[in-house]
């Protein structure tokens, strides 16, 4: 903490019953990734040397162990404070403010910044016009928005119609008047440390929820004759929370229309910007194509110029320049594809790892397989990689032609600029420029079709 | 109709030429289902005991049959009256107030609601609000609503701006202040039994068209000192009828947001929400992930925990929990996947039941097969189930072994336990725990590839 | 020129660096055609007898080579003029006006529209209405539109609020009272001949860009005391400009929906109309279904009443009435599929004739075929089409019967009849009415299948 200007409290403990799903609540994913991780991405793209304290309760081995993973390299950085029993976000704060954490946050002077971890959709820029210096007069900023619908949420009341905040107004409390109001609160607060931790002291449960709320600390504020700073967000998408399955889907939607126009105006062509689903992780050189229904997931890469043909499902692989796969080609994790290869329609790849101006253009599987450069394989070819107990490799090498609907038993080699006749099932090696075959002679029975037909 | 507390008019009777097809208007379908039956469906949701006139004209035979079999339960609820020629719908209601089962309304004093046939979305909702009791004072209610752009359709006439209702007037009849209201009628009324008979009776056909218009009855109410209830509905969306392809494919789009939306609520995850189709008969378990561009039609099943691949296309088949289907799977008719089993890309099931903890995981086709649990089959399975003439049955027993490429003659037998080497016809039933292979042996050719490269 | 009644400049010589692409920007394609191209289409549509100068530099040759092949029949209408060096739109029109084709034109005092080349969305009334007759006191005419969010757009600025046109402000230099002004200047106009030769003459290039720009025009005549006329467009949708792949996407996907629109008025039914993509030369016929995720590209027909599920991907290739296809069928240019023949799921065709009523359901690959009518292909064939060196053709008559897992290595010829058995590959020809297999015969082994797994 020692370098760090800011404290952040991350709100993860909650359930999210409504989610109907045993996975805590922040863990969900959108676009690919556990939503918290979005929010935490966002903190430190503004403030690299935050300090985090992630306040967990339901599932909280999970969370920490995914946020640790994901930001192995930022141990430092976090604190992972327990919320033993849900008592409100009021008390969720206090806990991180009552921790060593807090103790320390409190000590250096730092402000705090105040993030729900169901908001996926927060961008960077959100969270450093939130977290902007306070001006000396104010002990804390409250983050707003309007909306044109506001049933449901609490409304910003304020002296007059623009003077200074006096408090939040909770949808169930608020008059008609009150109503009317299209200011909302949202649940992103920044404060001056040691006024939040005083504040969080003095709040109380009297409520009908037997809750400790973070927005009665602007009540608080107002009446302590303390100014609030606030900052109103232009656009309410951006604060868009999940707290069942069809928002997670909706967040889902929005972040990945984000991700596709990045990515476009970087240079990459879409057919089908709408109908296509590309993953936070994945990441595209200029140049590319993207036909409609492509699903691209995980560490994929996608170099200069490659064409993704319609529907094909790429995860954990990287293709190379000017490559062309699909349509409706599966690459399983693990899989390369060398620069202007081609793999094409109905053809899966697990860990298998293709050389540089290879085609494997239709209906075939290759998985646990290396294949060279200039081979040409046909269609139907099949690596028979697992034999009921373990996987075994294939390796086929440079400027192999390997016929149509030929299997390969591995583990077996064919050798550079070998032949494989077509309809071969190939169970032994293959020494470099010879010819296999392992099929049956034709014969043809004249006038015989009928008696077939139908008899089998 | 001895319990029956209400009338139900539906009026099917249109060719809907603009439709450009021979099939009735009313039996075009949304979301897989024929708008008439989503009709029926919100009307017996709202009102289990309803009696239902069915006025059918173009196309009657077909319409009928369509009812008859979706209620096969119901027989009891429904009537059918022939509308000989199409004189507007006017004349349609007095076809069936005229007959038997309006005779029977009436005595009964029952009464009425009429419903277009083409208006899908409308939500079970609506249908009890606007037969709910009529007051003593009031002869009919008329569903309105309020359009932004309401040109083109009749708007709801006044005294003053929100008083009584005076009368329908048409777009081709309305003065420049009348076009200006925004409030239009719709061709839903609820009406008091035996005010309806007696207005039907009244109404004439002196227009342009020569046709009875049922809005005129309004006219005729108002003129005669009755009073109207007015039902203003606030989402017109729910109103939307299909008069074309493009308004049945904009319904259908509509229709399937809002399924799509119900199970996410209920516990579905949805990876693209908007490029998902899934029919209004099917139905998902919690906790099921359905990933982009999956289509799930029919009386499809699918089981807690499932995950459904993407562009997997299942009809009429039911997958157990936690299975795994896909990408690109498809399951045709008659399937039934057990319990984690796991169906592959590029993989076709039809009339295929598989048992639990069975992988079929790449480009393979079982039709009319039954597989037991605890079964690999490798890639490029083939049951070549017809022969021409018939169809026959493959049977794979549980723990059998299926090496890749392998192709069962049917009708066959493999056993239990059984194990097939890769690249083997099977003809002929393999005894449990037997190996069976029924490939060439593989012959390597030293040195002879490239007289074999371009010369075959 | 002889019978032309109308002059259009097309302003196509823009590199578009935002592009970021090597591609001259006109040449970038919307549904499946070169934005120029579609823009022209309109002009013709409008003007048979146009004649049209395009203003080209970018990649000049590229896109007069594009244009010229497009318009084959009507190389009379088009001259190209070159633009060295970019100094603005008022300097690009100078080009033209300046070159042989611009005297031809002043001197049989056409009338000049000036569109340029980056607007793919323009219908046809658009033209035809901008370039309909100027009033005698009319020099030139503006087309103009209104939009909420008019920042970044010349504002049209009048006397008073509906008055006269006095000159377009830009953004740059607009007062925040001008800056309030919602009509915006397109970059569309109609010239009187003789006056745009004049005043571009007198154009100027001191501003900060060292430009010559054609808005300088608007001003220029307010102030010579010309009378300009004004023509607003409704729906600024029609007028969206692409400067970078973003918004290429979104003119796509606009197009896409356009063309959807068009064919289901028509009677084609969409399953899914907003994830379906039709490129702008397809041609469907009335009754044809189109399932989700279809792609249809370049020069495809679709017959009556066919049928194309989910997924399918077709491109250059005719299907005949009734047929039906997919799901995840790829037919691939040249392809030809007979009446109310079935082309199954993960079938592949390649230059490939089908006749009809013949069924190829299932996992197969015809590449280079002639196949006839009433012909059966099992799962799994598939046509051996290369040798390494050249491809070959392989030939299927009539009332052929071929098994699951076949392949036919080309050249070769299955005669009328034929039957082929399962799991035979066929490298001789088969003679009519013929029996042919070649495979080996299978061998079971009891009690093996133990000693089999895990050790191949």
């Amino acid at each position: 903490m020692s370098e760090s200007t800011i404290g952040v409290i991350i709100l993860a403990a909650g359930q999210g019953k409504r989610m109907k799903s045993a996975l805590p609540k922040v863990l969900h994913s959108v676009a690919g990734r556990p939503m918290i991780l979005h929010i935490l991405d966002s903190v430190f793209a503004a403030f690299p040397k935050a300090t985090v304290s992630v306040v967990v309760g339901h599932g909280r081995e999970q969370v920490e162990q995914t946020v640790r993973q994901a930001f192995a390299d930022r141990e430092a950085n976090f604190e992972f404070v327990h919320q033993a029993e849900q008592q409100g976000t009021g008390h969720a704060a206090r806990c991180a403010m009552d921790s060593a954490w807090g103790a320390q946050v409190t000590r250096k002077k730092l402000p705090v910044l105040v993030l729900p971890g169901d908001l996926p959709l927060i961008p960077v820029s959100l969270i450093s016009q939130t977290a902007e210096a306070l001006g000396r007069a104010h002990c804390m900023r409250l983050l707003t928005t309007e909306l044109a619908h506001p049933t449901g949420y609490g409304r910003v009341l304020r002296r007059g119609k623009t003077g200074p905040v006096l408090r939040i107004v909770e949808e169930r409390d608020a008059k008609p008047r009150e109503k009317a109001i299209k200011e909302v609160a949202t649940s992103i607060y920044f404060f001056q440390g040691g006024f939040l931790k005083a504040a969080l002291a003095r709040l109380t449960n009297k409520n009908a929820q037997k809750e400790y709320y973070l927005t009665d600390v602007v009540e608080q504020a107002a009446r302590g004759g303390k100014r609030i700073d606030v900052l109103q967000w232009a656009d309410p998408a951006d604060l868009r929370g999940v707290n069942d399955p069809w928002e997670l889907a909706e967040a889902g939607t929005t972040l990945n229309h984000r991700i596709i126009r990045k990515w476009a105006i970087e240079g990459v062509r879409f057919v089908a910007p709408h109908a296509t689903w590309i993953e936070a992780t994945v990441e595209l050189a200029a140049g590319v194509e993207v036909q409609p229904n492509v699903v691209l997931r995980g560490a994929t890469r996608i170099g200069e110029g490659a064409v993704i043909k319609a529907g094909s499902v790429i995860e954990d692989s990287q293709i190379g320049a000017r490559a062309q796969v699909g349509p409706y080609a599966h690459l399983r994790p693990g899989s390369v594809v060398g620069d202007e290869s081609k793999i094409g329609n109905f053809v899966e790849l697990k860990k298998a790892r293709i050389g540089s101006k290879t085609s494997i253009a239709h209906l075939s599987y290759l998985g646990d397989a290396v294949v060279g450069s200039h081979v040409n394989i046909g269609c139907g070819f099949v690596t028979c990689n697992y034999d009921g107990k373990s996987k075994h490799v294939t390796q086929i090498e440079d400027e192999a032609f390997v016929g149509s609907d030929c299997q390969a038993v591995a583990p077996v080699t064919i050798g550079r600029g070998a032949y494989i006749a077509s309809g071969s099932t190939i169970t032994k090696d293959v020494e470099p420029e010879a010819l296999a075959f392992a099929r049956s002679r034709q014969v043809n029975k004249a006038g015989y079709a009928r008696r077939y037909k139908g008899a089998k």
